[in-house]
């Protein structure tokens, strides 16, 4: 068995439905907490120090002999640990197993890195659990205030800072990290592909080109609670039936604007059988091509709900939770990747996303790439997602080839 | 200060959400069970005796002096305490705390019944949490079976077996109630009207006509989760969109059958803001004003979500939680309680109902009327439901004169 394989094999279980066969690792729950401790154990078997920043990342060192200090200009690699609901086991766990299988795979031919090298493991990329995608990285680059974002909630009112206290962590120490840029030189993140590109054109691995601007509003529908039974048609002011006109309405907005758009998370208030609602939460997701493009598609979709409302006699407004500008990865640490593995893979496809991921938030401050992981169905968050465990493999060894390529040794 | 209103103050607090103001009383939940305790203590107050029966309906006892054996034959009031969440103080404690109001009316008076007099608190009535409404009462008359009862779930997962369970009590009792007929000779139930016809008309009070038949049916749209970014529209299969057709189409249906259709709750999973769904799960309730239009109406929803779900690539499967049929309150104790109170309130409007009660559910079995007291904005289920304490006074004369009657003395 590769050590990818027994890497693999080794937290297939942790956080995993029952019913759905999905996982629910959210963070600073149990599952994210078991899933630290055993990357820390993993990584300190492979002689790595294991430290964990003032945001909750965790960073697992291999240095170069005899190096002290603090590390500077590394190369590093990785990913997350966390899940959406009912995720599947690829999206996260993958960039970072790869990672140790590619360490795994230098040790075994004697490398010694001539700079150093991490495998990061960021937290709360999903937001599954509070909301805001990217929470460790936006932290640690300064593009969410420690503010901000320990006074985020989950659905049970808890905050991140409880959270993390809950947790043994300090939320007094959240904040940007000044060190950040100083210790990384490079950052190159693997992924399971999200979509079925790379199946469309038979090709096990592409490099990133960018990652479309996308973010997540709040609408907030309200009417007023009534008796499902006694209340006459007329009389009725349902805020659910202006989230169902809104649902079509976004649709048929992406649509014309050739973008995406997706209510995926809904709460209903009070959510009785037999009581109309007075208040319905349901989250906008939307994605464009570019910025200009997702900005007219959110306020079409805003002018939309607002006028449905007023139809209805009921309310709603719109909150921007979180939006992330459009991404496009540099040429530099691309080109220099797409060289070193076009001889062994022949030339990588370069693909768009319209997927955020923790190398999209850190581009801003680093140089950063991505290496995307065939997915032959294109299905992902979901209990469904899959990838060719040989394609997986695959990419450990275009990890560690690349790896080899900036650690010299 | 009335003893209808030190009563009516001592229960305001009990399972109060402070956010909302609205009452979140759920069957066997800590609340339920601190109003039983409250119960039980104010009937023994009045001299009272209070048994709890298999299926966990309360019984106050107010026996004829020199009484033994098994109450037959007696004149019962009463209602509820549990409530949907955030619901009003006054849809089930009303009949609860008038029906004690009239007992001190009467006692102040120096009434002895001649015949047993009980006050009834029923069990779930609401079915906010297991999802089937009036699960005491069905039990005890034999409508619902203890098998099917004892397997309902909350949102938690926790069985209606487990929940009685955890309260001390033993769900292996739990069934139809032989004594039932035998002891109950007649059961009035006073409620808050759900509706603002007694204030169009200006009137404090009514009594019932009919129950229009209810019921309440659960749809499961399901599709493919997937990623929100990552997948094109044209490879989803959401079924948010086929739930949205089907909350429009249900407005449309009701419309054209003169009838009401409301979804009220709503369960999504995975729940994720940047995931696709893979089920919506929804709850129809639908009423008519007779069998026959409640059929044809479920049907011509049922036919629309099929459809859709058809375009949409999405599947839906609909199953009836519960179908109560029309309930037309019987003459004798409606003219009966007429004939007693036109003298003090002038005629009583007769009023039909498109909310569900303990009473249409009994009145399959036994002798049943309601009385309902005026709802200035017809508000129920809801924080802001309202009733002028003035009119519940005179809910709690009118329900003493009518046990006046009934029990001599």
């Amino acid at each position: 068995m590769s050590t990818f394989d027994s890497l693999w094999g080794s937290i297939l279980d942790v956080g995993r439905e029952p019913t759905s066969g999905g996982y629910r690792r959210f963070a600073w729950s149990t599952a994210d907490l078991t899933l630290r401790e055993w990357f820390t154990g993993d990584a300190q078997q492979r002689g790595m120090s294991v430290e964990e920043d003032r945001n909750g990342n965790l960073w697992a060192w291999w240095l170069p002999p005899g190096h002290t200090g603090d590390p500077r200009d590394a190369f590093v690699t990785g990913s997350h640990l966390d899940s959406v609901p009912d995720g599947g086991p690829f999206d996260g766990p993958l960039g970072i197993i790869t990672a140790f299988a590619a360490i795994d795979i230098l040790q075994r031919t004697g490398v010694t890195p001539q700079r150093p090298v991490a495998v990061a493991a960021f937290s709360d990329e999903e937001g599954a659990r509070f909301g805001v995608a990217c929470v460790g990285s936006q932290l640690s680059s300064g593009a969410l205030t420690a503010e901000r974002a320990l006074g985020l909630r989950d659905a049970d009112g808890t905050s991140l800072a409880e959270a993390m206290t809950a947790a043994g962590r300090d939320p007094g120490h959240v904040g940007a990290d000044p060190t950040l840029t100083q210790r990384v030189g490079v950052y190159v993140e693997l992924h399971v592909e999200q979509g079925r590109a790379l199946d469309l054109v038979d090709k096990p691995l592409a490099v990133a080109s960018a990652i479309w601007p996308h973010g997540r509003w709040q609408f907030s529908f309200c009417g007023e609670a009534n008796h499902a039974g006694a209340t006459r048609l007329v009389d009725r002011r349902d805020p659910m039936l202006t989230f169902a006109t809104s649902v079509h309405d976004a649709r048929t907005r992406a649509t014309a604007h050739q973008a995406v758009a997706t209510f995926g998370k809904v709460r209903v208030t009070p959510n009785g059988a037999n009581a109309i609602p007075s208040q319905v939460l349901a989250w906008l997701d939307a994605r464009a091509a570019d910025e200009e493009t997702l900005r007219a598609l959110v306020e079409d979709i805003t002018a939309d709900a607002t006028r449905n409302a007023g139809s209805d006699r009921t309310s709603v407004q719109i909150e921007a939770e979180s939006i992330s500008p459009a991404v496009h990865f540099p040429g530099e640490p691309r080109d220099r990747i797409q060289r070193i593995l076009t001889p062994r893979f022949g030339e990588l496809p370069v693909l768009p996303t319209a997927a955020g991921h923790d190398a999209g938030v850190l581009a801003a401050v680093l140089p950063t790439a991505m290496l995307f992981v065939r997915n032959p169905t294109g299905v992902s968050h979901s209990p469904d997602e899959y990838a060719e465990i040989s394609d997986c493999r695959l990419g450990a060894d275009a990890l560690a080839a690349v790896m080899a390529d900036w650690i010299g040794g």
